[in-house]
């Protein structure tokens, strides 16, 4: 049985492109006791992949060049040399950008059947949990608070607005172009969506916040942060989950007014979610149950095949995707 | 009896100068019921205080035009109208850059005669206080970890660091100046300054953190902020108390690495002290213990009679002081 998969060829010179990554063709892997072989079905895109691909010391180590991309799956169990796993099995792991893995069973999530697969990459998975740490234990919105969320129509963003609405909060995002903000107002149920590519930013900014903002749960970073920056109220909270507008080689902006946080004694926090691994149970509890009752709605942007790969990612580090940037893998 | 007091007589276009500043003559308050005259002997001279010096909306309002000029003062009862004070008792409020005030009784602190009335204004006041609730509440050190702090010679930075000691940590200064640095590391005990006025900044900074930094106490802001962010470890707190490189009408110096407190899951917060009136007692209760134990070492800068207070708050804002700032009213 063969397996296919995507390794990273070369490291980016400024922005990735498709001849950074090689699609390679080789034997399925053998396992070894308390593995688990896994079909993927889909593949995860996210944007901290981007960090990866340069060699430099952050928060992980950069991604080998020669091995397969790191990348969130979900899957179907084919072989299973481990206890409590068996074929057929739906598990959630980091499978890479492949069709199989061997996977340890101990850093495998087994994940029902009653939702569709996908949803384990999205709102109830990391983006989704992402969303829920960093809007309750950063932001901890009151309600009637106005909290703001940028990349609003992606899956971290999408999920934000919709807890904060839940806690009685306010919503408003921030999104690239009328078709994903009528999609994160009439859709996810936003109370207003700023198009950040449209003229006259800071005016239709300051018109959706008359209140000011309370929670700014960034994702974007650069102009966006400096403007939301102007418009936070005392005792603001601003998780700070990504900066995506400089993670593929371009400038990163300067920021001209962060004494703002101390004249409004804001709190600026960066986390990331798999350092909170004990608030992963009652974020996925709160996330399915919402999701079983259609009271979280998402959208996906899937893309056809594993070769799809490189374009996809590149697209969504870019802004191209709507909701969540999945790869379908069969 | 005749007052004599200095008031905002125009608003600086730019850096402050003293003509911004008038000195009147005029009578000794009358009292009402529940307020206490008061000789104040020591005025407390802040950088806080530029920012009420512009037009704009901040936590605070203005200083008003043609009225006496805000500040921190100790000083003596010569009269009172109010319940539990009387002549001679020796009090800390907010007296103003003048010789008599008439103050409400439950806006004024008893202090006692025990120690020098200026540390009042100093370590057992206001900028230890701001030390105090900064490193402890958001800094919370732990034993071993590094601790920086900015403007280490000044009132606040030379407490944050021998508390930063008392909890066991490595304190490093920074500092503008051999003198400063070297009653940075004399004189308050500090494992190390680096005079930021001296050449190879950055390397010299880089040595003296050899284990990274985990707490940056920021009272300076600028160059020195992005300089340090580049040092912090995972985790990192800081404290953001002041921005004093852009008080006085200079440029705000735009911050080029901010995506490090994400890379490295950093916090970053602006306090007021004022804001934590829960946190005044205990933190007065250890300084004080520390001063009477001389555990806790101090400078003061001291400017003779009111009419000079202008010129040495100007002063105080371009780091001429050494440690607190006072004008002797007496």
């Amino acid at each position: 049985m063969q397996n296919q998969r995507i390794v990273l060829d070369t490291r980016p010179q400024g922005a990735v492109s498709q001849d950074n990554f090689r699609l390679e063709t080789l034997a399925v892997p053998g396992l070894e006791d308390g593995e688990v072989l896994v079909r993927n079905q889909y593949l995860s895109l996210d944007p901290y992949m981007r960090g990866r691909l340069d060699d430099r010391k952050s928060y992980a180590d950069p991604q080998p060049l020669g091995e397969v991309m790191i990348g969130g799956t979900v899957g179907e169990v084919v072989e299973s040399r481990a206890d409590g796993f068996e074929a057929g099995d739906r598990v959630v792991g980091m499978g890479g950008w492949q069709h199989f893995a061997a996977l340890k069973a101990a850093e495998l999530r087994k994940v029902p059947t009653s939702l569709p697969a996908s949803v384990f990459l999205g709102p109830a998975g990391m983006p989704g949990v992402t969303a829920w740490v960093g809007l309750n234990d950063i932001g901890a919105p009151k309600p009637n608070e106005t909290v703001v969320v940028s990349s609003a129509a992606g899956a971290v963003g999408g999920v934000v607005g919709q807890l904060a609405k839940a806690r009685g909060a306010r919503a408003v995002g921030i999104a690239g172009g009328p078709d994903k903000c009528r999609y994160v107002t009439d859709t996810l149920g936003f109370d207003a969506c700023v198009d950040y590519k449209a003229p006259d930013l800071a005016a239709r900014f300051a018109e959706a916040v008359p209140d000011g903002v309370d929670v700014y749960f960034e994702n974007v970073g650069g102009r966006l942060f400096e403007l939301v920056l102007e418009h936070i109220n005392p005792f603001a909270r601003i998780p700070l989950c990504g900066w995506i507008s400089s993670y593929d080689g371009q400038d990163i902006v300067p920021i001209r007014n962060l004494p703002r946080l101390l004249v409004m004694r804001a709190k600026l926090q960066g986390f990331i979610v798999a350092e909170s691994p004990e608030r992963w149970p009652p974020a996925l509890q709160e996330l399915t149950s919402m999701l079983a009752e259609s009271r979280l709605h998402y959208a996906e942007s899937v893309s056809q095949g594993l070769s799809s790969a490189p374009a996809a990612f590149i697209g969504m580090l870019h802004g191209t995707n709507f909701g969540k940037q999945l790869v379908k893998l069969e």
